[in-house]
């Protein structure tokens, strides 16, 4: 029905007859002349009638906004006058002999501009995709995952399928269930990931797996979380992690390359304990140079208990942040940073301002003076670097605390002060996460999952001290976004069952819950290690989107709701008494039980 | 870990020394040297261990079965005289000098001749998929999806993911659904096919689609269906059907070429009302050269109603069935294949033995010969083409019955007899299905589904005469299965609503379920057809085998069940309680509400 795309046709064509089919996306009137621009997947060109030619002329007065047309035409080249640079096809234009009009269009419920309500964008997605903003992001994933898979094929890695019904697993965040009709009373779950499937893929020796995959997790919901996301899921046997690293940042850097044109370069690598006290974050963004420095030893015999206090806790910690020029900032910003910290548990916002870093204490302004000396401040000063102009923020809590509140407002500064340096790219590995936390309720939890191993320890030192105990874990991460994370994983049964235990699974827990994998580490289980990528988070990385919605055709709300086909939605009774399932009633809505 | 996979060293390794990872397949103690065969995905190579290398040696004596080893050795060539022009690897072995046990392995509870039951090989299916011949299949499985993507890829298709949490829709089979945690007492449903969604990216104008994509089916299983499936999903903008059946039979061409190095040639083309006159079926296998002969105009006026009944029924059907060398079935086969066919509803199994084909109806025997004359007896034996030592079946019944009776019984004498041909390949297209089938019961049903166009008719004309109109639909059968299926769509918004209220979808429940459907269909939809194919049938076929389960790495019982994970499972009540629902206790369980 065509024979070009209107975005492809340029001075070659010239003189050649064209057959283009597409949408009017906007239309001049010129009374003796009428244009439009016609736009298709590839692109828009300048189409015109003229009343030469009676039949299409009199039909394109018909014409208006998002009709979907079919037009003959002859391609000529623009007027110099008449060209178009902004345009890919401004330098020529279709004289239209024939024009079909294969569907009308009412008026659009969207407005063009893009000003519309993010709620009316997701009502009408399949207008809101037809924006070429929009369209292009959608392909470049198509791009993307293309690149990916081929990456993949030819490193030997093989595309598996993994089942999407499932068992539920504790894996930490909620599974979504799905009532079985054969079993009724029972449920399978949807996955949160693959991860044991791909850990039995390599026991049946595989040696190197991927799928792009769909999870599911039901939480709730962040601005940037979606139900349902897309893995590059990877696990590989006989690969040490260093060797699992370099195929996967190989895989990073060669993609940025073909999407970006960007060499990322090699990426450098840092452990959990020196992004947690270097950045206050375990993904810490390396394009803000800005960076917290310890000073607890210097003020653990200051009288202002605010500090002192955590200085001298072993779990406490007291951190400076420089912001570079940052004395020029107001009392009103420094209450509003002061108040974005409390989110974060930190209960107050010392600083100093420097003013004249010559002058040592003298040419300070702080509220926290009073309680520090003059070689207290110069060690600081010092320590901190400071220059004349700069403020320094202090956090003084918990470690965590202090970490959560000064890594946030390291990224808040970096973006309001325009420290951070929006133009490069920042990737790095961080490593050597601890295997457990405690949060300080129900013992300890793991880190990454219970089925990643420890780094250099035996099962029974490892029973004896957890708490020491480093994962042989790795994260990517690119401009403050973890995109990927893995992990050595357990290839021992005896290693699995005294992490099952550390955990507080029970032996019979274990067992009927995971009793397929205990079973499968009898059979000669290689070493194997794998990792998974965010491919939204990839994706809004390489098309510059910080809205997930932005990169997924039919994405649904932060409620989980999909507005234009309106799901979730009641399901048909008959239904829910063939699954032998029914739906609570609300309690004001049931009859007493002793009515 | 390793230099090579032990499947690909040869004489051109000679000299090298190697490190190779695997598995011990088997294990041969000849006291002064021991032989093991090690195998890892790639294949399998002799390695053997000499008392020279003592460590290695005396660590050899411990090996076992399925043990996961690491070793070193030189590759040597082997003697003429020890060759195995079995083996891949057969001209070489390796001479080990150092052997690491990575992983031990308690004796498998599957036995290596496979003649474990399907339930004992699902149950540790990572041990099952150790098994070369089933690796193989997945691995050409892999091959497949990629040789898909790539040729989609080259020809401008665009990958888009479309949701997995969908509206559930009232398409013929049966949705899972999946209760909201945010909105209580709603549910989603999983797709049964991406179907709207891929016809919204039509609208929005991306032109060229496909996934390679699960669905959900919750019903009854027979032996080739699974819960999850896979989907080779495809649709187009502005391109005819023709258009569409030539790109995606060149796919299917390539892909047989490419993993079968056969071609397959241009597909033939038949008609539904042509395919069930000549096979009984609408996925004949070709490669049976039996067809349904009609003969009701010869049997209007025999006594015998069970012919004459339907003969002057216009909804009957007389058909026969011509066996080549049938006469040769005994009394107990005939009797077998009369049962056989009571599985479609036929209610006997009239036939003809043709003895001597010259004498006609003095050549046959035929417990139906008394009713029939000599002039019938020649016609028949003519409009069949018999010959001495044929068997000719009859079916009588209505047009479904016979169809469905004679159809199978076809596939199945094709099949007994040895009459169908295994070593060719039978592709072809079957086009002009019916729009709309009479169920009996509701009234008229949507053949293919409800987005299916007609061909040349106004909805008007469609109004009128729904029983009559031809659905511009195609399916691709190889060898008879059915392997894809697809149609041009319904782009014109009264169209649409004039077949949803010919399947008696009220206008109100049509703005409930398909109100974006409508709504989307105002805005200059183009003209767009697709087709899907079934991945999991694709690799059945060119895997050669008959088992949906051999395809599939983790697959369900017919009973919907994972009998490794063992899912479905019970589900934790605080679960439940937090999603809304309860499970219905069966009647016995619950208290009686007069209590």
């Amino acid at each position: 029905m065509r024979t070009e795309y209107c975005g492809q046709i340029n001075l070659s064509h010239v003189g050649q007859q064209v057959t283009l089919c597409g949408w009017v996306n906007r239309r001049r009137d010129l009374g003796s002349l009428i244009f439009i621009d016609m736009r298709d997947r590839e692109g828009i060109v300048q189409v015109f009638f003229d009343p030469d030619r009676q039949e299409a002329f009199t039909l394109a007065s018909e014409l208006r906004n998002e009709f979907c047309i079919q037009i003959v035409g002859t391609v000529r080249a623009r007027d110099e006058k008449n060209k178009n640079g902004d345009m890919a096809t401004g330098e020529i234009e279709i004289f239209a002999t024939e024009l079909t009009i294969i569907n009308r269009s009412e008026p659009l419920p969207l407005d063009s501009n893009h000003i519309n309500s993010e709620e009316a964008r997701l009502k009408y997605r399949y207008l809101d995709l037809r924006r070429p903003d929009m369209a292009n992001r959608l392909k470049t994933r198509a791009k993307i995952t293309s690149f990916v898979r081929r990456f993949m094929d030819d490193q030997g890695f093989l595309d598996i399928e993994t089942p999407m019904l499932t068992k539920a697993t504790p894996e930490g965040a909620r599974d979504y269930l799905v009532p079985s009709r054969v079993h009724k009373g029972k449920f399978y779950a949807l996955p949160q990931s693959p991860q044991l499937f791909k850990q039995l893929l390599m026991m049946s020796g595989f040696d190197r797996y991927y799928q792009i995959v769909k999870c599911f997790r039901d939480e709730d919901l962040r601005a940037d979380r979606q139900p349902e996301f897309t893995q590059i899921d990877v696990e590989t046997s006989f690969m040490t992690a260093p060797q699992v690293r370099e195929v996967m940042e190989r895989l990073v850097r060669e993609l940025w390359q073909d999407v970006k044109s960007v060499d990322l370069g090699a990426f450098p690598s840092m452990t959990f304990a020196e992004a947690m006290r270097r950045y206050g974050s375990d993904k810490p963004d390396l394009r803000n140079p800005m960076e917290l420095v310890d000073v607890a030893d210097l003020l653990k015999n200051v009288e202002f208990k605010v500090f002192s206090g955590p200085a001298n806790d072993v779990k406490g910690r007291v951190a400076a942040l420089r912001v570079p020029g940052g004395a020029a900032l107001s009392r009103k910003q420094i209450d509003d940073y002061a108040k974005f910290i409390e989110t974060y548990g930190a209960k107050g916002l010392a600083y100093i301002k420097v003013n004249e870093r010559a002058k040592g204490i003298e040419g300070i302004t702080s509220p926290v003076a009073k309680f520090l000396n003059a070689e207290i401040v110069e060690s600081i000063l010092q320590r901190t670097a400071a220059a004349d102009g700069d403020l320094i923020f202090f956090g003084a809590d918990s470690a965590k605390v202090v970490a959560d509140a000064l890594g946030a407002l390291r990224l808040k500064l970096g973006r309001d002060l325009n420290i951070t340096n929006g133009s490069v790219w920042a990737p790095l590995w961080v490593l050597d996460f601890p295997m457990f936390e405690d949060d300080g309720e129900d013992g300890l939890t793991a880190m990454h999952h219970p089925f990643t191993a420890p780094k250099e320890m035996s099962p029974e030192q490892l029973k004896n001290a957890p708490e020491t105990a480093i994962a042989n874990a790795y994260d990517m991460v690119i401009n403050g976004y973890e995109v990927g994370g893995g992990s050595v994983r357990i290839h021992n049964g005896q290693m699995q069952q005294t992490v099952f235990g550390i955990l507080g699974i029970t032996e019979q827990e274990q067992r009927e819950k995971f009793g397929f994998l205990l079973d499968a580490l009898k059979f000669g289980t290689p070493p194997h290690a794998g990792l998974a990528f965010g491919l939204d988070r990839l994706v809004m990385l390489l098309t510059g989107t910080d809205n997930i919605r932005d990169v997924i055709a039919f994405p649904k709300t932060t409620a989980a709701a999909c507005l234009m086909t309106e799901a979730p939605n009641f399901a048909n009774p008959a239904s829910l008494t063939e699954l032998g399932i029914e739906v609570v009633k609300k309690a004001k809505d049931r009859p007493s039980e002793n009515d």
